[in-house]
């Protein structure tokens, strides 16, 4: 298949809640890039976070293979460094190959989980 | 009315829970792409699904006739196979004519649902 | 201010639950579209209603003056007939002057409202 | 990193409910605009705020430093006058430089958060 999408994305807005109901890894709070690569490249990808008083930290690097799709937590995120919890923070992606990123934030400060979720900005 | 929309679109989160509070159809986990048509021909849509670790799946086949809304539950598919529960995917469509697709996940893992959703993105 | 926004804006997803928790019209479940028209001229819309088997129904007329917002609850629409609850449905909406859509979903049929928002589909 | 986004956003949905269940100021119901400035030059950007039923307020005035995000809560702004609660609003955004808005409502009316999510419309 034509790859499908843009090299660059932003995702505004950033919040990892430090609480959560459960220890499951499906349902402990986070917040996700859900990153398509349909094309036949490997897409090497770096991601830039931005915060609201401090220098951006980054690049973080990942690939995204040819044909897959990558479900990025920015929990687990720790090269360089992990992203703080409890703290606003936005994201800006950059591929070498068109992707499509879909941000998704699962919450389970409180018992009942909460979803949100957004096609995030992007530009040729 | 003209036809509106684009040609290719694309779900990047894709994830089905394969726990539901209840079994009514209308509350048990799922996800949605709900695909409009509003032009004067039936629209040939095939649907191609990514995974993380594995080749992607499909064509799945669907039609959307003329002035006619498909809300397509991918829990629903079944050719060439169903999609995993508890499964990270991403989806990509193409149609033959101008499509409108908007994404939704209702989750009923807890108790209290929970939904999100987005417009999918598009390119001509 | 100079107008902002665009003329033909479809939202894909359409569902009304005819269950509610509450009989505050705040908290009763309902389907919005939050139609912006910062400009200078009272903009001319309508809206036409998609169904999965049977023909559109439209167009709905409404008024958004200018320098104003009007959310609109698909609840609430009853010329030339109400929307059907527990329905799938599409929606395509025509100005002749730029606006804004957002669409908005406040769902109650649990004691917990769920919500869900997403920028419609917009074309010049 | 070259700047990212575009100077003329909007937000179509806008409503800031009244309760909350918790008074944490992580949880109490607000609206946010995630504004981020990935650019090396600091962004002034005003804002206007618009209501079904009276003229628009603004220019409400914000900075978005170079290579800062900026979590805006709608509940904060009060020059030259504060938002009021249960009532429905959109607002537009205008930047000197480009910026990326998302928009996110946390809503606590009842004892489950619940959490809704959309990218923001944007003009160059």
């Amino acid at each position: 298949m034509d790859a499908i999408g843009r090299k660059r994305w932003s995702i505004a807005e950033g919040y990892i809640p430090s609480e959560s109901i459960s220890a499951d890894r499906a349902l402990v709070s986070h917040e996700t890039a859900c990153i398509l690569n349909a094309g036949d490249k490997d897409a090497n990808v770096t991601l830039t976070v931005y915060f609201a008083n401090r220098e951006p930290v980054g690049p973080f690097r990942v690939v995204v293979p040819a044909r897959r799709t990558l479900h990025l937590r920015f929990n687990d995120l720790d090269d360089p460094q992990p992203i703080p919890k409890d703290t606003d923070y936005s994201s800006v992606f950059e591929s070498d190959q068109p992707i499509v990123i879909q941000h998704t934030r699962l919450d389970s400060r409180r018992a009942e989980i909460s979803l949100m979720s957004t096609t995030a900005y992007s530009e040729a």
